[in-house]
């Protein structure tokens, strides 16, 4: 694979312009180019006991189907996040299935039997020692949470109206930026900080108010970021790998993406879910992020807000928080 | 089927709360109930001029895959919906394919033979009779298009500041609504207006500029809006039926989400595009949708931008024009 294929494939050209390439020379990098150039102190171990592994039923033609999750570290959501350990080492997910797949929005997993019209048999008991969180907690009650946001994030320092970070120019809050890795969304006046439904973004069902779910039933954002659901349901991660065996699942025809009773078989079975801590150390497996707060982080949130790169002519001058994705990478030499 | 199942049903409530429904009496009326209660008079028929009917071939089930595409109206990208209506009328889609599936990007079809690092065989020659567009025709050319925009659409008049516009919080643009049914980005300063890159938009492939694309190659947003794209490609026009025969595809593993040679066999194959007017009448499909210009939009847009319906603790105060999904529906007595 040469350079010039390589400027192609990470300009996201909608076309495969073969004959450009051989001509090709960026100017500028393209975000990923940015990000393929990072030195490695700018990478961010991921520990293992925030990693859950699930092993889907293999697809159609007998292929694993490995979904990776990252859990969101504190401040943000970790009665929640403790409960989905608790129901991983209980094995509590094991045996349970994908029932809702709704198109542009969300995938969701867990009991099929749990509030579901389309249920054939009793829900499935709850493990002990599951927290009860509060409404309260979907924020981080931080004080001075913007002074907290721009001591973690050396961008907003610099200049906290820079439009990459679209501390101006988002619709859904006072400001928004990213903390430790994580998209984030803070208001200007009241203390509280929350984390973003963005694409790949995993949160917990739940019932109507004042119920705020267990963490037994799990979702994935798979379309057009549903801000509006931020500050009113729980986010815990985000899908680091396998997002594909979620996202391209046929969308269920029940109300809300459901799979009805005639399209059970559609049900995708949740073989085991584990935190990664737990796997023997050989089969565990080790991600990094490209860190928030690095000086590489700040060019490619630029060049994704300005792009530069050969196929583009108008730059933006601006992205949504969900457009620039905290760059992920699994660790090779892991065990 | 109740009204308080539908109620529930509307909320997009990320668990199906049987036991809520008993009790739930909505003080505010959800976006889709404001929908479902609109006049028939807030309804606009779509002409089957504009209505591009692709046949895919059937799934794994055996069952049709049927994707129906509304074409923009002027004066949004005409040079190009002329030369999609000459394409269809030459029977030049038939028998191409869906060449690349990249996640949370989008879904693109055409000759998979034209640009492709897999190609296998010659490019299709031609037709004759297509335009060449360049790339000013990106944005629709408009005197004073702030003043055409408010024209367009009384929210504008009613409130130039309404957050549920994203005429304030759009990083992408100074100005973004909607005229006639389409969601539309213009600067506060030089004239132009231009469509945006939402969910389920479809736009035109192409090589690096100064190509613009003929209207061989199409694709559709499967992701988060790629609003980075507006003003630097063709979109013409939107998926307003069988979306979910386009996202849900397998990913492919090649560059850019194309399809490599070894899993050619993914690549579902097109059967046939016709534009709808020259079908038989009775088998052309009909739809409307929701003028942006109503009333009923415009109560809509309000309801999403400040959820009320009861699985919302905390309204947004504002949402992403990409998040405002004009209304489209199938009117069933048609032909």
């Amino acid at each position: 694979m040469n350079k010039a294929f390589l400027a192609a494939a990470t300009a996201l050209a909608l076309a495969f312009p073969l004959a450009a390439q051989e001509t090709s020379q960026p100017a500028y990098p393209a975000p990923s180019e940015i990000v393929a150039a990072a030195p490695k102190a700018d990478w961010v171990a991921i520990p293992a006991e925030d990693l859950l592994v699930m092993n889907l039923a293999p697809d159609a033609e007998g292929k694993p189907r490995q979904v990776v999750i990252q859990l969101m570290p504190a401040p943000f959501s970790q009665g929640w996040v403790h409960n989905i350990r608790l129901f991983a080492r209980a094995k509590w997910y094991d045996g349970t299935s994908v029932n809702r797949v709704q198109d542009n929005y969300v995938t969701q997993w867990g009991d099929p039997n749990y509030d579901n019209p389309e249920a054939t048999g009793k829900p499935k008991p709850l493990p002990n020692g599951l927290k009860v969180m509060g409404e309260a907690d979907y924020v981080a009650q931080i004080d001075d949470s913007l002074a907290y946001l721009w001591s973690k994030d050396p961008l907003y320092r610099a200049d906290p109206n820079k439009s990459i970070l679209a501390l101006t120019g988002d619709p859904y809050s006072g400001v928004s930026g990213f903390i430790d890795g994580w998209p984030v969304s803070a208001d200007t006046g009241p203390d509280g900080i929350w984390p973003t439904h963005c694409y790949g973004m995993v949160g917990v069902g739940r019932n109507y108010s004042p119920d705020t779910g267990s963490g037994a039933e799990l979702y994935t954002v798979i379309g057009q970021a549903p801000r509006h659901l931020d500050r009113n349901i729980a986010l815990v991660g985000r899908v680091i790998e396998g997002m594909e065996h979620l996202s391209s699942l046929p969308r269920g025809k029940g109300a809300l993406g459901f799979y009805t009773a005639e399209e059970a078989n559609k049900r995708t079975p949740i073989l085991t879910v584990r935190v990664a801590s737990d796997l023997p150390a050989g089969e565990q497996p080790a991600f990094e992020y490209l860190s928030t707060e690095s000086q590489t982080f700040a060019a490619y949130a630029d060049a994704i807000a300005n792009r530069r790169d050969p196929f583009f002519i108008t730059p933006a001058g601006g992205a949504d928080i969900c457009n620039i994705r905290v760059p992920v990478r699994r660790v090779a030499d892991s065990g």
